[in-house]
């Protein structure tokens, strides 16, 4: 449903436009954050946001967040806020659905880069 | 789960820590932004932030978002963003379960003030 004051975001209609992993879609905008749906499966790429915090929000499967001292295991219904600064590894034995939320511009690989380096296109 | 660098947040475990309607608890912070859950039902007051976006994403029941040129309905799964300076009242049949995604420190009833004001806790 779309009014003058912005859309009504669906996440399963928004996840349902896509299939490719690892590749967050904008969907919507609060302020200075982005809210992200992505499909993500397999193992990302360590990787560090100095400067912004970096929430994940699971919707469906099961999210390991790899850290260097320990993985943290989200389920559907759970987030986790990966703080600035902190080295992870997102990975999913299984496709998982999250909605990542995190300032507009962020690149989805961080300092590492590398060819897991997405466009973030708004759907 | 704890770990050194913040917990796992689960909302429903979150949303069975208290019963109260219209006020929101701060789950987890993002940049400057707080993530709160809250219950709400029946009706709320007529308001406006007028400096801050608010994320509203319904995880149970239907909200309805009113505008004062026609109404938002969320279904759990959904989320609307009303925007800065603009006036809504958020109305609730049945009980809503939702996640509220704003600037820390947001008063919920805007300039609006009154009864239902609430302290944000964290919980």
């Amino acid at each position: 449903m779309a009014t003058q004051h912005g859309d009504v975001v669906d996440l399963a209609e928004k996840l349902a436009l896509f299939s490719e992993h690892w590749a967050p879609k904008t969907v919507a905008e609060v302020g200075d954050d982005e809210v992200k749906v992505v499909k993500v499966k397999g193992e990302f790429v360590w990787h560090t946001h100095e400067d912004v915090d970096e929430l994940f929000l699971v919707l469906a499967g099961v999210l390991t967040i790899q850290l260097r001292d320990g993985d943290v295991v989200l389920h559907p219904g759970q987030l986790f806020v990966v703080p600035r600064g902190v080295e992870h590894c997102p990975r999913a034995e299984e496709e998982v659905h999250a909605v990542i939320i995190e300032p507009r511009g962020v690149v989805n690989t961080g300092d590492a880069g590398g060819p897991l380096t997405a466009t973030v296109e708004r759907i």
